[in-house]
């Protein structure tokens, strides 16, 4: 990013507060949404950050997602609740979802916490984090708000790419693992910056519905499908992912999900899980970050292939570019700081390149 | 298998739990034991069935692994719960743990077992299906009992090929959902097959540990690592399941794992976990069915790609063999049989050829 300026998170976080506000957001779910968003940049997941401002707000002001949601719990076990969303910003959802598994888990070892009628909910690591904040372990995984992946061995996209984060906590030298990915071998943010590079895509990504055959020009995606990570398998992990963030929770799958990128007036009805798992329930914490410092060395310390110079551990990047990001800001490149200067004009805001 | 002859599953299941009577397995141990084996022939999983006694037997009766398994709850929450297997028997161990996973769900929504000083536990598919058979979803890992993976880039095998197993209900058209898979492209059982016939294996699947280059000579597989699906995805996976099933149970992990397929006296301590998720906690379990069916008819009906003549979803396959083998018996290869006859003679049993 040779263009690229960059921005402190605070003024970031700030900017796109403002903006959520000029939606009519109520000032503390823009607080609560702007953080979400933010740290996505500040974590390297550029594609799920200030990046998407612009899609939520459209989606804000044309009411396609309800700026003032009222989210409520519709049922609720020692251990487990379904809320429901009011079609409100995902992260606003998930991050309530999130917490409310924490708390389940402080009182009964575990919280699996399902929601409906949720949004996009950006980057799925940074749900997955918050219980690691709280000595648990974090899973989140999301019903994709579009279908770019067929079943095995089908041609017609009707299941997501299905992400899935997994977060566990480690000790005082380790990052903690955070593992978050798509199901399908090329995430649909790779293949949508291979559109605008104009970079072929490479064989494997995505194959032609008709003939079978790769397609390795980006501008051809849409008359194919994206494959899965290990064929049948992955397959089958974004079907199991689907039916138990969609299904489950009573929101979209298969033919009743909506590409929300598309034009429409219809809500998506998102479906997200989140599960906090309290690590003392098995072992003291202590005890358990020292075994993972141990465990996560000896496998970062042992011989790498041919081709590659390091083992580079899940959750590793993530804590290098939060320090680097935190303290020089975060790159972005010219396109979008036109974007997001357009925007504040047309919000009335005091434009990010000011602050 | 044209040199296969037929043996019901009665017959089966009986030779198996006499001949671990033989070892000293109580007779309600033994009776859990045999199903949960047979259950495997049954469904297909030959890999993990009754071609596995003989390990088992050498085991038990050396007590690398513990006949009269004494298996406790260390600790338990509304939710949670962490047992001790006793370097038992894995099936019984995990049958064990499923069940009380179920009851944990019962009560609170959810319930996540995990165990220690368990041991190999057969086919993941049967335990997650014990929560499916009470309207629950089931999932259940583990820590492979040897080390076939490196971490992603790494040259040395530090990782299982870990397996994960979900279940999932449906209604009253469709098999359950049941995805059983390992985290490797091929399973080091299908390796062992072609070890066994010679045939080499596909590129893709074995790197050499030296050059990295493919390994295709299934009898130098020693040499290289096993790869994961999707590159660092797999391997994520991989390692989250073994930190989840294997660190936070106090269970082997990495350099602590032991291969009990090879020589030696110590006990595997391997570790497993085993989640039920109460579906009627977020909707009737009847309207989830008939969720489930309808939307499975229709990933079934969608075209498919040149060279597939049919979408096949996880879990079809395994009902169509129960009910075919449930009717017609497992065909089991005369190696095989030899095996199981000698193995009769030994323990000074009935052989299964004559029952």
């Amino acid at each position: 990013m040779s263009d690229a300026r960059r921005f402190s998170i605070a003024a970031m976080t700030a900017f796109t507060r403002d903006a959520l506000l000029a939606c009519g957001v109520p000032a503390a779910d823009a607080d609560i949404v702007a953080k979400a968003m933010i740290e996505a940049d500040l974590t390297g997941f550029d594609a799920h950050g200030i990046f998407r401002l612009k899609t939520y707000v459209d989606n804000l002001k044309s009411n396609r997602i309800n700026p003032k949601a009222d989210i409520k719990v519709l049922q609720r076990a020692p251990a487990t609740a379904l809320i429901d969303g009011d079609n409100g910003i995902g992260h606003l959802v998930m991050t309530q979802a999130a917490n409310l598994a924490v708390e389940l888990a402080r009182a009964s070892g575990i919280g699996w916490v399902g929601a409906r009628n949720s949004n996009h909910a950006g980057a799925a690591g940074i749900y997955a984090e918050i219980p690691v904040t709280q000595g648990m372990v974090g899973i989140y995984a999301a019903v994709s708000t579009a279908n770019h992946m067929a079943p095995w061995g089908g041609a017609e996209a009707l299941l997501g790419t299905n992400p899935i984060a997994v977060g566990i906590p480690a000790g005082k030298k380790e990052a903690p693992v955070l593992l978050d990915i798509a199901t399908s071998v090329s995430s649909f943010g790779t293949i949508r910056q291979h559109l605008v590079t104009g970079k072929p895509l490479e064989e494997g990504w995505v194959v032609h519905s008709k003939t079978g055959q790769p397609i390795t020009d980006p501008k051809k995606v849409s008359e194919g499908v994206l494959l899965p990570i290990g064929g049948h398998k992955g397959g089958g992990l974004a079907l199991i992912i689907g039916l138990l963030a969609g299904v489950l929770n009573g929101a979209a799958f298969g033919r009743d999900v909506i590409d929300m990128t598309g034009p429409g007036a219809g809500a998506s009805n998102t479906g997200q899980f989140m599960i906090a798992l309290d690590v003392s329930r098995f072992m003291p914490l202590e005890q358990f970050g020292a075994e993972m410092d141990r465990h996560l060395d000896e496998l970062r310390s042992s011989p790498t292939l041919p081709g590659f110079d390091a083992i580079h551990l899940p959750g590793e990047g993530r804590r290098k570019r939060r320090e680097e990001r935190g303290a020089n800001g975060v790159p972005l490149p010219s396109t979008l700081i036109k974007q997001l200067d357009d925007l504040a004009t047309k919000l009335g805001l005091q434009p990010l390149t000011a602050r």
